[in-house]
């Protein structure tokens, strides 16, 4: 019940979608050195069978486990991975594996990206997050106190293997935030796979058959707009985006209180009210998502944001990297499939976006009632 | 007298030579905002007058300087001109122009490398030495504790611009350990262009057009490499590290004590023993050029290296990332222009050339006499 989805960059590489595709590690990594880098959470999980095999197909391997969490994306921990390939002698033709979160996988990516100006990485996602998005496509980095995701380069893998047997050891909250993303695919193109995430087909505990075929939908999305647009220098890659400007916002503003797929959640919520008020501001009709975003919300239950004005947010988004000469541009879509970039959109529709994202949230802080401070309690997760 | 070389990369750029040729530097660089980086001495010869011009022709300026030297070339002080690009709201379409010598471009090449995941650089090369070499090819980085260029991209620029007038202003030593580049690009394609290091021609008091002829000629040979072997990945730009394999190892061994021209001088004098002797043990003969090697010593008169036994060298070449399978790989040249890349060089080579090396060394060094001190005052220059 393996899939295989290609991305058609040059050089093209294998996407592998299945249960036990981690066992194949081995045949996409060149040299005769693998730096495994992985987290506290994923390592013990996975780490030794993967370096086991590793080793019994001739490899040298340099377990580098760091702490898990957002916090290990950082120049400090980047510089730290550097400098232990370069005091285990890795050369230009060893290779790191990133086993892991999204986290794993931007960290390793640079790591692989910048050592020696350049080493091969094989990206094996062990969270829905990452599978949906961030192990295809190459984007790499750390972020910077300033902001998320300054520093990193466009560094494609060798392979991509997404273990979906990995998937049933995550925490049930970690398997909803990373739905978010795979929910965006769907928005963007392919209304089935929306539609699996609200009504509980894509579910944690399901068939292998039925997660391999849902986390390859969402794989197949992403790859075509990669393949389309590698380097985000035309606008297709950049809808992907949809929703992650005022999420990026929300994580820096909260230091990263919010997870990624948390904050995408509510970022999603917000660019459906913005989408159907630009719409409205341009006097056309169109397929108003917000009610599909209020479901999503209801189905992944994302810790609420602080109440924040505006204009608190407001210095967060001036660096995003989708921006251009100063102005704002934001991913609109006046109906789910029709996601576009706007750099005009009035910061009148912005403020009024906010306004009825804000009622939003308050209506869902208020329904969450006593669970709220079970959330709390998951404290900096 | 300006003239104009192609590196024929995608999508190519050019490289501009000739007095005056920084005065095009805004024509290159997109963008509103650009971060002109340059270190202590070159600041304050040249920022303001450039720094003026972009002014004038509509870009907002970030002057970032940082202090001169090869200690700059760190993962902190790039951390620090990152962070500064951030709060200054850099974005992806902003630019960098790096305005100094190899330091300056490089650890500025790999802030554009990496900043956003990469935005535009022009590289203005200030020195002989990163004219002759740094500036084109598109290889960025910093140093780390372990060893140097560790850490960095393939980072193409823009532009390069050799402005030679400002050759002029170079300390004397300067521009001599500049010219062993040059004479290496002669070595491997341009007999002439080494000929002319050796007799003077190349002089820093020279006329201009001299002075951009030799620059020029210098940079065809670069050019023409880059545009066969981007990424190093065949054996085209693996040659010219001719000599770079004891150079880093010199300079790593003495904490950057001798120049990077220095070093190489050096390490152009091992390779011309090594391969003389790899000749020998071959049984083909060659065209020897250890005399030319000496001649280069002679001209530029580097401070010699400290007494060091091959033994004590050896674990800084294991980390050459020209290095494959665990192996040494030499760049060889059994004849001028026949330089090769040879990882079957024998161990007993490798020792007797360095016997050879020392033997030369003891000679330069009484011969140099009196003048030892002077150098020796020059600190960590």
């Amino acid at each position: 019940m393996t899939t295989t989805v290609e991305v058609a960059v040059r050089p093209p590489y294998p996407v592998r979608i299945g249960p036990g595709v981690l066992a194949e590690a081995a045949e996409h990594l060149p040299g005769r050195r693998v730096a495994l880098v992985s987290d506290t959470h994923v390592a013990p999980l996975y780490a030794d069978a993967t370096e086991e095999r590793l080793v019994a197909e001739g490899r040298t391997v340099l377990r580098l486990v760091v702490p898990a969490g957002e916090r290990s994306k950082s120049v400090s921990v980047w510089d730290d991975l550097l400098r232990a390939l370069a005091r285990a002698g890795f050369g230009r033709d060893d290779a790191v594996l990133a086993l892991g979160g999204g986290v794993v996988g931007d960290l390793a990516g640079f790591v692989a990206a910048s050592y020696a100006r350049g080493i091969a990485v094989v990206q094996a996602p062990t969270s829905l997050l990452a599978m949906a998005d961030a192990a295809i496509g190459g984007k790499t980095g750390v972020n910077l106190p300033e902001g998320k995701n300054l520093v990193g380069a466009f560094w494609q893998p060798r392979a991509v293997l997404m273990d979906v047997s990995t998937l049933r050891t995550l925490p049930p909250e970690v398997f909803l935030h990373g739905a978010v993303e795979v929910f965006k695919h769907g928005l963007l193109a392919d209304p089935e796979l929306a539609a699996a995430v609200l009504d509980g087909r894509l579910a944690q505990d399901g068939d292998p058959a039925e997660l391999t075929r849902w986390v390859a939908a969402s794989a197949r999305v992403k790859a075509d707009v990669v393949g389309r647009d590698e380097r985000e220098e035309g606008e297709a890659r950049a809808t992907l985006n949809l929703g992650h400007t005022v999420a990026h916002a929300l994580e820096a503003v909260t230091a990263h209180a919010l997870t990624h797929g948390e904050a995408v959640a509510w970022g999603l919520l917000y660019a459906a009210h913005l989408s159907r008020l630009d719409a409205d501001a341009r006097g056309r009709g169109g397929s108003d998502w917000t009610e599909l975003a209020r479901r999503l919300v209801a189905t992944v239950r994302p810790t609420p944001p602080p109440e924040l004005a505006w204009a608190e947010l407001e210095p967060y988004l001036g660096l995003d990297k989708k921006n251009r000469a100063g102005r704002r541009r934001w991913v609109v879509a006046h109906a789910p499939g029709e996601a576009r970039l706007a750099t005009d959109v009035p910061a009148a529709s912005e403020r009024a976006a906010w306004a009825a994202f804000v009622d939003d949230v308050t209506t869902f802080r208020a329904r969450l009632g006593a669970d709220a401070t079970l959330h709390g309690e998951r404290g900096d997760a």
